[in-house]
């Protein structure tokens, strides 16, 4: 079956936000064996009927995002019904279910809320969790135009968005979608290594095994490679991709590396805790990020200031002065400080100039040192250079934060 | 003229990876008066001849993302090329630098590399400074094909195309474009008011200017209202959102909630210090993202074990069994303990339960309370509910802190 995603939305094509909507429908819909093969974002307003007029022509089903809420550029509802050629209705279960949302949160129902209890003659409602904009179903074929596929209208805000398709839209699929394919998919995951030695290392054994499709793509510090087929071809592949990369491949489920670390932690019984100045909580953030992780996860100094970096973590100011804050030493001191600090089994520090100024000659921007201490061993520490943006350097930094602790965890 | 953004790739129809471009080229283009007024995504292979096909009937100019890299799936270039009849020459020049660059960085040249350096005859090459696939232009009609609008092929990984975009896509863009009309655009930027109250409050009024365009856009925590026009309605519309929300509006040039706090404590010369518990340095992320943040923000402390907050905060251990580690009291001694160890101006503490585990039937998954300590003050606590996804949850806790800041650093 044949899927298209039109996004609807003036902010998408002005850049107020990212389309996560295409994202996170793909990866709902591939394990009914279900692909998008085409998206379309277009402004509110009449490039909404021409968008819906084309990909019916072409699609069995049609995720039609945004332009269900209440303000006035609101109108895809309103377009949707007069191309089908369907009546809007007052429907009384949305809007008492909106009444009392609005009373529980004690909002005020304005006119523009009442708005979005209209629903086309013959639609499955599809109710909001958090929200109050329902979403809509129009089965293949229930209106009366040539031809009309499967059409779900769904909010724009992912939060809405996200439950609703989870709850409401994938029954529905699973109703009327074939019975899936045997194909299968998997994402491995490498780190250290980049886009072009990973097809030199696998990419000519790969393509032998035929009936796969493969898929490289860069990201900061990893390689995702992606390959999609029958069970069979998939079980030969791994067996390549873990012949030829080795301890390279961090995950092969599309775990994240901090996953991947949070999970040999929890696994070993061991804890960690980091110390930040240039990465300014982010690697915080990025472990925490993964559900669970306060069995593993201890503390974590955000150490800007040097003077916090003295106090906190008992780093010396002397190293401070002689060496600067961006330093070999400092890296080791902050780790061993925050290993000592926070009674934890691993802890990793990271002390850099992100950016855009504080750069030297000797210590250009993007100069970065990663330390990790242990119990028992010597803390190793490794300088890089990443010279980018302030959000690529956070985020490779961490990265080869992660990726040292994972190292260490592999043994 | 018109402007259509095409982006390949098959990991954006499976999920594997968000489409930034859109926003980004949006953004860029903007000053010059131009608009994308339609975006397609389409997977590597022969839909990219289609959407090319298709495209170049209607625009002016074709932003064309991804596949020029040196896999096998990235074949944007020699689809190109055959669409509009050129023939691909190899360029020596791009060959040095792929050279220069794999040189630098200690990478051995593979063959798949050296498939970069092919150029479409006619073609203008636009350097990539981030990485070995030039971009190139096609200008309007250079090509033997009946309508050929002006083709940009931009690189996929986002930290390629920017720079290039910056400094090779925009000066002859510039050349190609009619001088810039007087539109211009703001967006304001609300936080504590939901959607329908801010039209309610506004809206009437702002369509009453005439000749402008209003978007409203719903996000975790605010809502960002987007005033298209020319420059004198913008101003109107200024003065109604201003009289209408008053210090709802925090910035009105589209900066963020921590941006804005950030500037307000460096023009008073104070500093900042944040305790955090559930929102696990998401906090500490958000302030020094914002360049410059060095000079306000002196530490963070994620303290995610309870002895962390009794270790590193001073927290007694006495409140915690009292009232758990998820209380008002608790949230109050964390930013007081910051507040006192780094001897900042003010410092921000949450402390709440993320989910999805943790909960109890008293204090429900998405129980959070934020406090805010300063000098010569008493601290301030308050108690939300945000029952939502880990990343919504930590979305809207850092913003309900970040504005509780701002409202208190207005005074």
């Amino acid at each position: 079956m044949t899927v298209i995603v039109i996004n609807t939305g003036t902010e998408l094509l002005l850049g107020d936000v990212l389309n996560s909507h295409l994202a996170f429908i793909a990866r709902e819909i591939l394990p009914l064996g279900l692909r998008i093969e085409r998206q379309l974002a277009v402004p509110d307003g009449l490039a909404i009927r021409a968008a819906l007029a084309e990909s019916s022509e072409q699609a069995d089903i049609i995720f039609l995002t945004g332009g269900l809420g209440p303000t006035t550029d609101d109108i895809t509802r309103e377009i949707t019904a007069e191309f089908l050629g369907l009546e809007l209705e007052h429907d009384a279960a949305v809007m008492a279910a909106i009444a009392s949302r609005a009373a529980r949160r004690g909002f005020r129902l304005t006119d523009r809320t009442v708005r979005q209890a209209e629903v086309p003659r013959g639609a499955t409602v599809l109710p909001n969790e958090n929200g109050s904009a329902p979403g809509l179903y129009l089965a293949a074929k229930a209106a009366p135009v040539k031809k009309s596929p499967h059409l779900f209208l769904l909010p724009g805000p992912p939060r809405e968005l996200q439950p609703m398709f989870r709850s409401s839209v994938l029954p529905i699929l699973r109703e009327i979608v074939p019975p899936e394919s045997a194909t299968d998919r998997r994402t491995f995951r490498i780190a250290g290594m980049g886009e072009s030695l990973v097809e030199e290392a696998i990419g000519e054994r790969l393509l032998e095994i035929g009936g796969i499709e493969l898929g490289y793509c860069a990201r900061p510090g990893e390689v995702d490679l992606r390959i999609i087929g029958e069970r069979s071809a998939l079980d030969r592949a791994e067996a390549i991709i873990s012949a030829g990369l080795g301890a390279s491949v961090f995950s092969s489920d599309g775990g994240s590396l901090e996953e991947v670390v949070v999970k040999l932690l929890t696994d070993r019984k061991q804890t960690l805790a980091v110390a930040e100045s240039c990465t300014g909580g982010f690697l915080a953030h990025r472990i925490t990020n993964v559900p669970g992780a306060s069995a593993v996860f201890l503390a974590g100094y955000v150490t800007y200031a040097n003077e916090a970096k003295e106090r906190m973590l008992g780093v010396d100011p002397r190293l401070i002065s002689a060496h600067g804050a961006v330093s070999e030493s400092v890296a080791q001191a902050m780790a061993e400080g925050a290993h000592q600090q926070a009674n934890a089994t691993f802890a990793l520090a990271t002390t850099g100039i992100a950016g855009p100024g504080g750069g030297t000659e000797e210590k250009p921007v993007g100069t970065v040192f990663v330390a990790l201490a242990t119990d028992g061993a010597a803390t190793q520490v490794r300088g890089f250079r990443f010279p980018d943006d302030r959000p690529t350097f956070k985020e490779l930094t961490t990265q080869a934060a992660l990726e040292m602790l994972r190292r260490s965890l592999l043994g």
